[in-house]
């Protein structure tokens, strides 16, 4: 391991019924699958879809950072 | 319905004592009762009121889309 | 008191392993601690750390504004 | 009329399968419906909606203005 | 009243030959002719026509939040 | 198919000699060569290289947002 | 006093009854009072209340950046 | 003069001792004495310096439009 | 020539009734009339001025790099 | 190769113990161990830890921008 | 010390007649003099002073964080 | 020389296969030779060429402020 790691950031939106906290860890749990050494994320934007006068999903773009392997 | 819909956005502040999520879906209950065909929310700005050191009201400044009647 | 009152803002960054609310709630609580007269929030942004695919904190950088004492 | 104008800003949502100017239009031609003294836009965003490969809808989201009557 | 609030918000652009202060006001007054329980506003922008090397109006983009009726 | 969909922002940059549309349109099929699921797009920014007085290449930048597999 | 002086900025919100000048003012004075060395400021947002469909209040939030004492 | 006519920015920092509004004409009038056809302003950034806690100069940064000769 | 060449950018306000690439076009030759090594644009800000309910201009802010003569 | 280009950027963050420079340099040539036709980087974020009142590693997040392959 | 630490950020300029790097080391010495458990900056803005055609002195506003003492 | 200065500022891209502190000294130094009174720079934007997967030039855009000659 280097003593320069280098991170690369992907940007998702994760989703969720419930809560803005559910859309944010769905988001990074869908990430995990894929990507090892995800150490962070930052919320860019909060919206939503609206059904019959009622919050149907939170959508919520996030940045996720990982360390990239071997750096 | 024409083949290109147009949408309004308006911008509410909800409030809440309890939660985010709570002052986003007050917003949206105000909202619809007077505006039909309401589809999604984008979060403009969190933030609220202190009493005692504690939050007394999340306020939520909300953009609402809803579908241009007839459009 | 003059009629011309004055107010300070403090950046704090709030963390918690729970939620949202409770991150900005712990920023509150320890800024009230040595400053008085807290009177409001300002959500600047939200991130945190990710541990094993999930979120660990919680992190929410909040401006905090207070009333200056004697203005 | 007074020596002082006031003007509003309606936010709309334009869409068109065919051109981002078309999507401008076809929100102003909504907006004039219902409004009158439309005197500008500005544009806000530009996104749309891809199936198949290829762009569906250009929604262009505009900020109209127009003078406030009597003023 | 419940207890917690809506608030909505309009966008004007006030004018004024004199000052940016009184374009502000001037907006305020158009705007509260119309909606009532006007409680703030925020300023967004601030530009102006000139004639002949002086400034002819300052016009002050402004968003008015008003509480909702019943809320 | 879970009830929580997650979605993937891609950056990518079109161009084209003719226009605004056609950049767009082009980074969207070199997208959809090697990702399934596009949904929609997102102008980030818009430039373009000028020879000759005259514009050789309109640039568009654009977030692509596709569902990601299996969510 | 070394070559290479260090600034402190702080954000203050300046009210007046009367114009967004003396609410910045207003600001000033009050820093000063604790802070030696101020030596400019930044205006960030402006904004008031109303009350009776009149500004209450101009608020005029400021950063003011002094020399750190012995830099 | 053509159906087309192009407009032409310059960003100017007019300052005063009394103003925003005399710095913001200050800025303008120097502008004019080179320039012709000036038809617009758009403030940028408003700031100044601070001389034994009181305003010594509000500096207003400012764009100004004016139209090209010919165009 | 050097090795480490110098660009400077003008701001310009391009106009057309057709479209926004054609007001693009039109600021990329006026300017091209008295600047030399004219080499690429940066859209800046899309607005426009409505008559009778459609789009009498198109108005588009850009950013034009030349690279300085002689670096 | 067509003439209509496309290209992708990625973000990375890449860091250094000695200058911003450097922390640039090395997200580059993490990211072209694995993609080909990097072309250009835009800094969006500088940032760094601190150890013992010192700088331990700049962290700079850069876009990298490269042509996709085929285009 | 509790499981959810707090953080403060505090804004400052420093300034090197050298380099970028020196300004924020400067500015993160300076402030290491009054605050303990300084942790990370983030760079919010570069400047300079000019004097006869070249760089007098670099000026950079950086947030410098740091965790609350206790918590 | 009036007691209300007025200044003035240009927008420039400096480039440097060395550093962004030569890129923004070569734009100082080409911006000098043909404006007096050069004051201060603020950077706008650090990106770069990127060639065989090393920094070909650092591209660093400045605006440079100097006083209007005769205010």
């Amino acid at each position: 391991m280097s003593d320069h790691r280098t991170y690369k950031k992907l940007e998702l939106v994760g989703s969720s019924t419930n809560s803005i906290e559910d859309a944010i860890s769905n988001a990074i749990a869908e990430c995990s699958k894929s990507v090892k050494n995800v150490e962070w994320f930052e919320v860019m934007e909060t919206r939503g879809h609206i059904v019959d006068g009622k919050v149907a999903h939170f959508q919520v773009t996030v940045k996720i950072g990982f360390r990239v392997e071997g750096s």
